[in-house]
Formats: structure tokens, sequence, C-alpha cells
């Protein structure tokens, strides 16, 4: 069996790709032994030819024509690795078309057109993988569609965005201000010179849409996953939130409860002692919660070349396995036999219920703290703690509560008053508990 | 496709088998629409009627006779959740002779007869799956055998065994004695009435047997596992331990490394600042490294009804997806194609370099410190950092030393010579650094 040769033709030689290149070249001795096959690097394409003479690829292996991979019969795996959404989902639905499999770390492609694609590959019968779309080196996918096949997973809390994750460990330990820490990221290169994709929250909701879709088996609307990053946070915040035993992440949150399913990215209170609050620097976790296996974590490397190059060359091992067996999209899309159908509904914001934390900004008068308090309780929202810190230089002091459990549409009105009260500076800052 | 049925017998309705049999009647409709078909119990075997009553059982899934299972033809998948090696190898054996796929959680079966029953399996071509045999719940045989599909795993850090770190976690957050919190943990059900197995490491130790094949693709001889359990551990060393730094774990440690494979059982001083310190409980987790992803970390609940049933569920999904593909035996044994071969050649303990913590036992009189340093340094063992405490009740002082990288050679030369100073009252305890 081991003379049997597994093509694969690679789009993209940028970060990912180049490493997926390299993998294929420098562990091909192993992935033979392990798959009894040959998985070869039969055509790279990219536009930049001077990548492929960094990648010291063998003779004849680069081109700049995609249809030389997309198109040629010889090729059994297509590699999408250029990103974006045109023409990565022409590409894939070409390649697909033509009755390839295919392997894409394009998270915002499946979390845009995920079931366009998977629909085209169950009618063709070939396999999608996915594995480096979310959590880079982490074997997620597979734990959620196969290691956790037989439980009804009720809760995820994902530290998903390596860039946002640094920031927010530096802000931590550094007391320093999300700007300076931002521009020190960027020099380092754990942030790009535009950075709203990571920092506002995107990228993590990109991803939150494909963990939802797999722990729901239906695919979200993207613009349904109310989305808040964390460029307004604050070392007072973070400080303050250290006070009441908790760290700000920032996380993915999805629930699925009583046929309901809540899917956000914001910025969240996550209790010291949770293993959560320990992931530190650019590294990933998936703290997942199902209905047999309950707790599972997950942590690693969510980004950069050799940890997602692994997480793509094991989805060629089983899309190779699969071609070997003859049996292409052997597990389904999202894991649910015939999945796609109707687009999940997702819970609406207003009806989350959580703990808050609120840092509100007041006059340093009295009885300030008794017109907080009173408004909230017209509202349903009771206290469970209060820190209020001396007198700022303004005039101002900041006056902080974590709440009880209390209801998002309560607390959206709530705010709407005091942040009208004449007692109040600034608008208030509300961040979630995890 | 949801029309066919996929037979399941079950051996065994202990505590697993139980959990099993539960998960695949409560979550019947769940695991139909991910399948695709109908995974159905429709066979269990106990010799305890007892059990099949309190199941809850549909009528006539019951059996006493083991043969209802192993020979049925009807019977796709058999389940092996009797535990111990007579007579689980003859029917994991039987069932394979009979070209049935086989599921099990036995570690021991795995550890010992590993080879044999996977040389079977091949033979036949159907699967042996056996998630549930180490980590529970935790998918960690796939990530392993798949999701790290690409790497060559050169670190393997495992806690293992829940009772363990549910004794170390109380002894080290109580300063309570083991035998203390061994007593508590019995009485609380985490604990065996004989706990040897547990808290001598030995059930660690055929779980590591199990990774190591994995991460090697040759099996080791369980007897070359060096193993060291808990029970000589006192709640004086892990204070010491935590005041240079270092939190006390039970670990199985495999590192592969210029063709050598080490494997072994042993309390272990993990750093503070590692996530693996803080795995409390009867939590377990694993802490890999391969050479592309970088570090990845698994943790969730290593034992119980239904997290272990959890792993056993979504093996009998795996193979019930290779049965629907006509491609039994998809992923081989340990993720090598013809796997087996020659057993994995371990590196002796005596070859091991790591750093160590000694406590010695000494008359408190001058030149002690210097007695022992001089014997260390006759080895070629250089010390990181020394901790000398007060006297003692019985004049004798504890002396606790952290070394730099040492070989397990000359420092078992050094404490033979050390532990025979007149001024040494007691032997040395020594405990390897991860």
């Amino acid at each position: 069996m081991a003379d049997r040769i597994i093509k694969v033709g690679l789009l993209g030689l940028g970060t990912v790709g180049g490493g997926v290149a390299r993998l294929l070249l420098e562990q091909r001795d192993l992935l033979t032994q392990r798959l009894g096959a040959r998985l070869e690097l039969a055509r790279a394409v990219d536009l930049d030819a001077k990548l492929a003479a960094e990648l010291d690829l063998p003779a004849g292996v680069f081109s700049t024509d995609a249809g030389a991979v997309l198109d040629d019969p010889a090729i059994d795996i297509v590699v999408e690795l250029i990103g974006g959404l045109k023409p990565a989902k022409d590409f894939a639905l070409r390649a697909i078309g033509n009755g390839k499999h295919v392997a894409t770390a394009n998270k915002a492609l499946l979390a845009n057109h995920g079931a366009e694609i998977f629909a085209a590959a169950r009618h063709k019968r070939v396999g999608v993988a996915f594995e480096a779309s979310v959590a880079g080196g982490i074997p997620l996918i597979k734990a959620l569609r196969e290691g956790l096949a037989a439980n009804r997973v009720t809760r995820v809390l994902g530290i998903l965005n390596g860039t946002c994750n640094y920031i927010l460990s530096r802000m931590t330990s550094e007391g320093a201000e999300f700007g300076a820490v931002l521009k020190d990221a960027q020099k380092l290169g754990y942030a790009e010179a535009d950075p709203t994709f990571d920092v506002e929250g995107i990228d993590t909701a990109h991803k939150l849409a494909i963990v939802a879709a797999l722990v729901s088996g239906q695919h979200p609307r993207l613009s349904d996953i109310p989305t808040q990053g964390i460029s307004q946070l604050t070392p007072l915040d973070i400080q303050l939130a250290r006070e009441f035993g908790y760290r700000i992440k920032l996380l993915a949150l999805c629930r699925q409860q009583d046929g309901l399913c809540e899917a956000r990215v914001h910025p969240a209170l996550v209790p010291q002692s949770h293993l959560m609050a320990s992931v530190e620097g650019p590294f990933n976790a998936v703290h997942l919660t199902g209905d047999w296996v309950d707790e599972v974590m997950l942590y690693g490397r969510g980004a950069g070349r050799r940890p997602t190059a692994s997480a793509v060359a094991a989805d060629l091992m089983d899309l190779a396995r699969d071609i070997l067996c003859g049996c292409g999209g052997r597990v389904p899309g999202l894991g649910v036999a015939g999945d796609g159908g109707q687009p999940l509904e997702l819970a609406p914001l207003e009806r989350v219920s959580c703990q808050y934390y609120f840092r509100f900004t007041a006059q340093d008068q009295p009885g300030v703290l008794a017109a907080i308090s009173r408004v909230l309780g017209e509202h349903r929202i009771s206290i469970e703690a209060v820190i209020q810190k001396g007198r700022q230089d303004q005039g101002a002091v900041p006056i902080v509560m974590l709440t009880h459990e209390a209801r998002e549409a309560d607390v959206q009105k709530a705010l709407a008053v005091i942040d009208h009260l004449p007692v109040i500076a600034e608008p208030t800052m509300l961040i979630r508990k995890a």
C-alpha cells in the first residue's frame, strides 16, 4: 500500500501554506509510515514566485496558475490557504465540483459560506476538512465533531484569538494601556498593521460561528453573533476585576439549553481559579461542557506557521485515509448526517442572563450610590459586591459593582437610565461574566 | 441511511458498562442524527442479572452468556468492559476472530497484550478502539493518533490517575498525611478498598504503556517502565517543593529524542506556573509537545461513569462510520500502517537526565552540608538551590537541594554514598523534576 500516492495541490504559500509545504517535505517518511501511502506535494500555487524559491520546493511543483491544481485530474486533495472570500470560495467550490477533497484554514470562508460549501461536498461525496480554521494547532474540530460525538455540548468558552490574549495578558501583568501594548504587539509580529479584525473580535466571531455550527449541527448567520472587542478595556477595569477575583479574557461563548442557542464574543470575567484564567500570551484554549463528558479543556498554539501546518496536515492524513478506504466525506461537515438545512436561530443578546461587572463614573457627592442602586433595583438587578474607590483627578470616582445573575434586556434599560443621571460623568463600563 | 442499524453487544454492566448502556438509550436520537444510522444496544451481558434491572434495559437485551454477543453474527461491534486480563483477552480475540469490531476501556489488556490484539484486528481488517482506556472522557487517543498525526511527539506529561491527583491535591491544600487523605478518599469513593493499583502508579504505568506505543508506533514491555507511586510522599516534601516554586504531581512521562524513548511513572516537580500544576482533584490532564504543533494540553475527567461512557460511545461512532463506509480498521491500532513489529526498546532509568530534588535527613552538626556537597560534586551533580531548615524534634534536620540537570546513574551512586555517611539519619528522599 506504501506505493499508493495521494497527490496534494496547495493554493497559497504564505505563512501557513509555506508551513504545510515544508511539513509535507520534512515529515514525508513519518507520514508515509503512518498512512501506508505517500502524501505527495504535487503542486503548489502562489502569485509570488519568490515564495517558492524560499521554500526550496522540488522542481516542477511550483505554479502561478490555480487551475493547475483545481482542474488537474491527478490532484486528489486541494489545500486552500489563500484566505479571504474571493477567490477562495470559487476555488473551493471548483475543487469540490471536480471531485477533489478540500482542506482549508479559512474561517472567514466557512463562517460566511459554510452551508453552501458543505452542501456541495455532500453532493459530490468528498470531504471538507477545516481543523486549522479554529484554534490553530489544537485538535479542536476533531474533538468536537468526533471525540465528543456522543455529547450534547451545552457550553463552550473559547480563547480563540492569540493577539487579543497576548495584549490582555500584558495589560494585566504590566498595568499597561491597550494602545501601548498594541503598538508593541505590532512590533513583535503578534498583531497586524491593521489590527481591527483581531482586536474588535471579528476573527473570534468567525471562529465562534464554526464552533456554534458544530455544536448545534446548523449554520448560524455571522451577523447574528453579538461581537465586541477589547479596544475599550482599561487597565483600571482589569485591576478592579482582579480585586473581585477575576481575570478579563476575550471569550467566544456558546451555550445550548432548552432548545435555545446563544453565541457571542466579548470581554468576560473569568474566575481566577478557572484554568481558562491561566491561559497567557498568544495561546488559545477552549473549555467545553458536554452532557456526558462534563468538562474538557484543550490548550495550545492558536496561530503560527508550524502549529497551523500541523492541523492542516492532520486533515490531509484524515482525507487521505478516507481516499484509501474509498469513503469520501466519511464524517460530514458538521458531524451530522445530511447536515445543512435551516440556519441556526441564535437567541438575541437581550435574552441572555449572566452576572455583570459595572464601572460607573460618578461625581463624588452624597446619594450617588443610592441613586444607582435604586435604578438597578427597579430593573430587577441585585448587587453581589461593590467597590468604591477614592476621588480621581477630575473629581469623578469609579463605583464598581458585581451583580447577581440579571437579564441583558433589564441591564440595558437600567444603564440607559443611569447614564442620564446628572451625577454620572461618563458612560458606564459593562463587562459580562463568563 | 437512517434505516441502517449497527448492532452493539456489551460485555460488562459495571460502572462504565452501565454508563454505556444508558448513554446508548438516552442519546439514541442524537447519535442517529449524527451517524445517519442507528447504533442499537442489541445485547448486554453480565453475570449479575440485578444490574440489568437497575439499568432498565429493553426486553430481550440482557443475557448472562458472553457467547450471545461474541458468536452472534448479527452483532457488529463488541464492547469489552469487563476489565482485567481474563477472560477479557480471550473475549476480545474471539470477537475479532469472528470479524467483529471491538471497543474497550481495558488499559491492562492493551498494556499487556496490545501487540497481539492489534495484530489480530489487522489480520481480520476490523477496528479496535480504545479511547476510554486512557484519561477517561478526554479525547486523548484521537488527538495523539489522528489530531497530531503529522507530528513526532517528543514529550508527554500525563496526570492519568484521578485517585492520586485527588490525594496529592488534598495533601497540598491541607498539609495532610498520605494515609489520612487516602482513608478519606476511600470513604468518598475516590479510592478503592485496595488502593495499591492506583497509589503505587501501576494504573498510570498501564496508561503510559499505551501512550508510549502511540507516540513511538511500537509496543513497550510493561515491565520496562520504571514505576513509583505516591505512598512515600510526605506533606514536608510537598511544602518544601512549594518553597522552590513547584507542585508535586504523579506523572506519566514519555520522551522521544535522538532515537531514544523514555517512559516512566513517578512523583515529579512541576513548576507552579505550568498549567499542569493547576490540575486539581480527580481531574486528568496530558501535556504534549510535538515537533510541529509545539505544546498542546488536554484536560478533563479521567474516570467516572458518564465521562468514560462518553469516550466509549465516541469509539462506537467511529467504528460505526467505518462499518457504514465498508472500511474496517481505517486507522490502525497505533496509527501506523502495518504496526506491531519489534517491541519498543525503552532507555533504562539510569540513562535519564533531569533535575532532582533531594531531602537529606542529617544530624544537626557542623560540616554536614560540606560532606553532602562534596559527594554530589564527585558525581558531577551541581546544586541549583538549597533550603536548610531548623532542628526537628529528634535532633535531625532536613537539608533540601534542587540540582541542575544530572544523570540518574550518577545520582544513584551519589545517594548510595551519602546515605552511608554517619551524619545521615534516614534514607534520602528523591523526587525528579518533570
